[in-house]
């Protein structure tokens, strides 16, 4: 099984944390396509980041699908263009927040998600809502850090973001932490070992939950909404992007 | 006051439709310019399209502001890139959808959208629940029209969508009606005509809001998640959409 | 275009803040006629002071009708009698809550609100229920203050609303403000200009967008709930209310 | 134990069928106080009627607390001025259509509304927002009948209303009916032995609830928004509704 | 009039608070039966001992049927089993946390819940929802007491509901109390004396919703999923529990 | 890895079916057991038959504990006990439906349920609300057939249930098929193959989702209310369930 994981940002040295991540949770068999995406912004960190960082999205889509993928990723946690990447690819794609979040409804009646800026919040809260995870999710926690410092070994950000999960259980009376964004995806294991309590990164639960619908022969749906674009001429600079069987 | 109406699509006869639209409602002393997208789908029917169409929106946007527009119009049915493009914008910016749906909460208890084919359906009702709108719109009925049929003297359009309207009337118990595409602009008039009730463009109503904030000194939020996009690099082909101030 | 503002309550003092407020917002030719109520409280600062203004309300709008009024405003920050009103007219009718609130949704993706009385916070909440406003609305505040202090040039009003503005700003994450009550119609500009967000007041914004509506030939419903009143008699001292075609 | 039966429309014959049936309803030791609106229409059929029913519903519910009443039930089934009386009064309220929605809610996982004309639908599907029924509530039916038409005997009534409960066990899956106006107290018993399922009139049940609530005490809550109203002078021909202690 | 008020725990004791709490708030001509589950758990603290004790509830509905009862209380706030005691009885069963919020909503437009650890606060939580209540209960407030310290004269249980009581009106602004707890029966009128606010305990008017319901021959519908349970056989240990008619 | 997939209903040949897809679903090296609830109902179609099955659900949850099992499934579609299991296992527990439910959001923008007895779709109805799939479960479907009628190759139960998801197709608008009954785990791949959408039996996707959370390290939390069960006495029958940890 083939499954791609794309990093919507343009920045290599996350898709290699992300990539690792992936490849740590795949089960034996199954091959970790990593890319980063080939345009767009350094970090996601606003919806006008998240709008121009789907291009990027698209078209590794559209290359996996003529690579032969089952099933695709997207590491970002604002789950940018998932829709639209759904409407492109035949296997399963899966957000690493859509994961998360699920995966912790699974594991605890209550979570919290941790995760960077503050402006990202909304972002993160509105997808509570798409997901239906009102009643799961308590909150949303921003740690005041930028995406790109997550990579910084000199900056804080280990213990900024200890200091909101232990928040997120006293305050918030969560039984597990999701973390809201692909760049903590290394901190997982370690965050749950002091913790106590599940602590979800996306990107390895979005790998397995694809594995799963794969190795069962499920896909995106293909009638409706999701079926594959309509075919039609685009313009311009994205002229590529148009869709053809 | 200068508007700037942005068609995210790349058909220039669509642009000419919503423009005369746009003009039409326009208060004395209100400048419209109109702009098609410069890249992207020729029409925008799912949520592939849409996603491509932001590029060529957001460019419109920037160059608005370079040009001193004073407020923003999204003139196509799901509000594509809304908040992206409320980042990008000092004025404010409203999507057709959002000002048609809001204006109708306004006339009626119950509305109903009537739209073009049924995969778009999906994302005007995921609008309707962003808006707050559940309890307002009572369905939203697709006529199965491609949205360039509009545009062909030749279609039944026209008939098609009167006799959704009617459906609307009579079995969701609806009190107005809105118009679920921009290319739906210039029936609107004739429509409510028939019908004796609102029925409501978009394009039109849009317009006139942006006029109504603009004339009190409002404009976009700056302060949280729609503040000025973050200033980073951008990479590849989209390197001149990376934000600077 | 004449455009009615009605005060609900019965303080003639108010209805001139309110009618200045709506002749600075109003466009080039459209006429503010003032109203205040001919009968009921001072004041609106509860479920049983509204229940009772909105007789002398249902009034005014008929005095409007028969006048030729083109639209109205509920000049009151609860809504009182909104869809009672609206029965009775032709053209639009707008609350200030709902104008303010909705308008606040097009310029942020969160907002609070800034009111009176502790005891008039349920009824402003139950208004962000009714207009679907839940995400929206992040808070609504309470300053403590009686309606006709507002009035007061002696009182601390405006320090204790600037106060909970800036405590919206930054404990409820908002980027908007929407002022809880008529009154406080001429604090707004002021205020915006001290906060560097959007501050809005529901007078001017109301009579913008009812201009916005009567601009494009839109009024209330007449099918269906919103249909002028079914012709019956009415007993004792309201069968002047009673309605006649 | 008093229990003040109020009739907020000014027909003292539909008056005479509520007060019957609220007095079959009773418990033994308790006293029924039926009242007529003084003023206001002769039935409530809109949003307009019932605005005006509420002075005439405020007038009784002060004289019953003048005449030592210990609650009071509120007999039309839009629940008009609930909050408002709420306020005037040291025992509690119940609207029927609350106490008939309640009801249902503890005897079947879903129910129907069966009521008179379509134009009260909207009230009715508000009330059932309002009192949180969303879930539970699978269907406001509209007859089609006056409200008078109920107190004919010539008219089909009975039949038409029949026809609507059959068609909300089969077509809603409806496992209890609730009957959606006063003026149908009367067939409750009656359709409940045809249907075989619970069918429920509000005035008797909300008889009971209040004798339930003040039979252990309880009262409305004088603390925050349904403490008594503010003193303050109320001007015009309503000036004898300003609240004095 | 027969009413059989189960305690689904196995504490003797407690059922005696229950029962007396019960006696106390019956009308004149009603008996009421309290019985003791024969089997499952002391107290109720968590989904598995709920889970648990609705077998000794289930018993003695049934054994209640038999016996000619008329209707049933389920005197623990979790409300366990309450859908499967409907379907094996023909009157009305209501649970103390169900008669609690909905009296609590006719008297407040909000109120609070003061219950005892921490754990049973998200069972608390999930009925809110299930009753429709998430716009009338302000918080749900544990105090880390035991059911069984409730009992214990020497605890400081009291005082510790008295603090979470006043911070609900407080913090909450809630305008009533819902006790948590069947254990805390005998604290309502007390607490109502000290607070000023209605304090209501679910037994009693549990146990007066039911005579309500009783007396106007309303039971729970025998038609959809509440009918009496399909006639089938059970294995093993639980075998008697089989459905017979 | 060892995984439990415990029917919940005392039917052996039932069991059977369950653990053959459970086994054609699991990855290589994962064990199935696969368990009969050792009393209670032979089938489980109602609220009644719900609660009593939990009992050797639970049994089942604390034997595979002591036999060292990863994770567990609970196999029947109404998620009996779901919560209760969860309290009591250290590994996750997922049920069948919440499987099926969160793996069609990933597919598809709009999905239905088929399942069995008109008296169960409630269940799912209740089901579809706790796990926040409102947006997304466009109808549970009924089919008029007995739980046990699936297992009985001379019924026309296949036919009936492509019938139901033909409609949920063409009526529902929706993109892939929930299965609702454990019982009809066999006919998924089947019925996908006819219809060209996903077609999701929940056995299969929880034995999955199952392995995917075992494979990370995650399992349910033991902070809050999924805590192993407090420790305490249990009475009579039902002592042995009492909890020792």
């Amino acid at each position: 099984m083939r499954i791609k994981v794309i990093n919507p940002n343009s920045t290599a040295s996350m898709t290699a944390v992300i990539a690792a991540a992936a490849r740590a949770a795949a089960s034996h068999g199954t091959e970790i396509v990593a890319a980063t995406a080939p345009c767009g912004p350094v970090s996601i960190e606003g919806h006008y980041d998240e709008a121009v960082s789907v291009i990027g999205l698209l078209e590794e889509i559209r290359s996996g699908e003529r690579d032969g993928c089952d099933g695709y990723v997207v590491a970002c946690f604002g789950d940018p263009g998932l829709l639209a990447a759904r409407e492109a690819a035949r296997g399963p794609v899966l957000g690493i927040a859509e994961a998360a979040m699920h995966a912790a409804s699974f594991l605890a009646t209550g979570f919290s998600v941790v995760t960077t800026l503050g402006r990202t919040r909304v972002i993160a809260e509105h997808l509570v809502r798409s997901y239906g995870m009102e009643h799961h999710c308590r909150r949303v926690r921003a740690t005041d850090l930028a995406v790109l410092e997550l990579d910084d070994p000199a900056s804080d950000a280990r213990a900024k973001i200890l200091d909101a999960c232990r928040r997120a259980l006293d305050e918030d009376g969560s039984g597990a932490i999701v973390l809201g964004c692909a760049g903590m995806a290394d901190l997982a294991a370690d965050l749950q070992g002091e913790l106590g309590v599940p602590v979800i990164d996306g990107v390895g639960i979005a790998v397995r939950f694809v594995e799963a619908l794969c190795g069962l022969g499920l896909g995106t749906s293909k009638r409706g909404d999701l079926a594959f674009p309509i075919r039609k001429p685009f313009a311009g600079a994205l002229a590529d992007l148009a869709w053809r069987d």
